[in-house]
């Protein structure tokens, strides 16, 4: 992370140039992670077929919010890892299992470590408050899974 | 962010020993926040006032939600820094101004850059959609103070 | 829509006679819909079921909320098919599936077009975010039994 | 609203030719509004205090939802004033009311007559419920400033 | 509460007979309670004063709506307090600080101990997590000056 | 309910000594509930399997967090039987399915009455709006089979 200068300030944000967001590197396929058990290739099979049909609409706007959703995971000021694991906190937090398992699946496929996805789930636990445990529950099930 | 290894396994995640969650090293005290204009100052004088009265009450649950909530922040797996975006990710989403406020700061205190910040709400924004707005001015109005 | 006066004055809300507050006309009942596909039919299937064991406990305040809940879609001041898509836009924005098939449903019964329904949940894609998607997919699963 | 076919079959919705997508034409301007009280004055300075501090920012992401926000709200399938009612519904349902604010007035600079405002409201209170209420009460203050 | 038989079977939920929905008894007026402090005054006058203008608006679903609420804090199968204290819990879980405010004045007036809506809070917080905190430190102020 | 003293005021609360905060008396055990149909038993095999998942992973804020929300509805100033009703509330305004099934099943254990549960709920709904009213159908399917 780019240090605070010493009197506390930073320049200001401007508009990235296009370089600096740009696709993050996966460790593995959809394919590969579909492979690992039962949840994942249900899960990712399911969204696939559901999203083909969402594409088949051909909806202007949910064409655009699905392109302003896959900016704003890419690589850019901070690494695409630690923004799908916001994305898994947000999703455990507003508690859309859905979401739980795709940032969490996301976040594997980038290389992170179990604990650091449940050190991310810890944080939605606790903003969350117990509303959120059968979630966690699904996303231990989900994490057993994927780190056999 | 430790590497997955080769076949996607990493090992199971045990209970941290006690040295691996350590208070993060703040660069800013409150006091110094405080100073930077009047949001930041009336934000933390009025979560001071607000939290003294919690305390003189001395209910046990609240004091050990307290300590869980304060342990949840502390340097781990993952860095104080990531996880205090972390929280200002389920704050905005979860649309609380005074929690906004909370994790901004102290991102800001552990010397989190402006543009990490922004970039951490831009997934709040598109996770939680346009009802995060204006939460989202509000902590840009903060950012600016903070960031002059 | 009844226009604002040139200065912008509208006479005050009054209480509704009896008369404005109608039962829509329903285009299609509910089993024809049902019979459009699986989707469609097990939905209302399972939620006659339930609301029959529902009423069975017969809870003066339940048949109370469901009465006024079941007045809120009638022809009023706004039309119902409009109010239906008001339901759909916020049973989308909470997340509900149930409540998102019922509305749409509904919508359908009163002759709503698939492009009006698609419009509303724009709306509730941008008002809720991402987190809205997995709703949206499934919703969309359903427009395409309904209209095919 | 364009009627179902007769064996309930529409058109799959394509994408909108741009000029379907238009802006809609306001009976009032926003300086306009801001002349009824000191609670729609209030309301709109400050929205437009804060949004000036955001664009200031020049942040990729959040402009680009900006500009998603203002197309779901154009002139389209449905009339824009079905849609701000849209937003209103959504915004009291997840309980926003600098949103609530929002909505309710773009409605009025559309022409929607203070009783539609209400019956809105009444599908966002029954399916969001009695904590609706604080919000209802204070779009209730606004729309007596607005319709005196 | 009435026990449940031996072999855990009790009779089915009836209509209750009117009888049993009764006015509770409270032990101080509302205006006994504005006159213990600011935050309370307060309150009880801005409440009064946006529900007057809500009557005069004369809305037929509105006015159901807050005649089922009324109805479902009457003394009934479960006593007023207890009832006052679940809508306590349940504000503070949804975080709207004027709901919250309403039930704990509401089982002020009914004789509820301090610690019972402390002990209710914890349940909240525990369920909501540390997101409803903010609003736990305003309760908290609250009940210092109700029970100073 | 300890009654407030004449001026309305009631001891600060302080801390609860050890023995105040005791397990409550089951009157059934989980393993007789299971037995009592598909619902309850499907809903306990499926919970204690997911449980031992996560404990296997053995992560310290996880237990730590089990272990506050355990406290939280032990004997205390309010009796056990209405903490669960209260936890009972809560989940269905926030309208999670697990969490409303594992507080009916706690206070049935408990000896409480379906009316009581019933009471219960319709103060969630009145809250929570017609969003509730899948769970609380769903929920309606539980006792059913509970007090049959």
């Amino acid at each position: 992370m780019n240090p605070v200068t010493e009197n506390g300030t930073t320049e200001r944000s401007t508009e990235r140039p296009a370089h600096e967001r740009k696709e993050p590197t996966y460790l593995f396929t959809e394919k590969q992670v579909a492979e690992k058990g039962e949840l994942a290739r249900r899960f990712i099979e399911t969204r696939a077929r559901l999203n083909a049909n969402v594409e088949k609409a051909n909806n202007f706007l949910v064409k655009r919010f699905y392109n302003i959703d896959h900016n704003a995971y890419l690589e850019g000021v901070l690494p695409a890892k630690t923004k799908e694991l916001m994305g898994l906190v947000a999703s455990a937090c507003l508690r859309c299992d859905d979401c739980v398992f795709y940032h969490a699946i996301q976040a594997y496929r980038l290389g992170v470590a179990r604990a650091e996805q449940e050190d991310s789930l810890n944080v939605a636990l606790v903003v969350g408050g117990s509303i959120v445990i059968p979630h966690l529950r699904r996303a231990y099930e989900l994490l057993e899974e994927l780190y056999a």
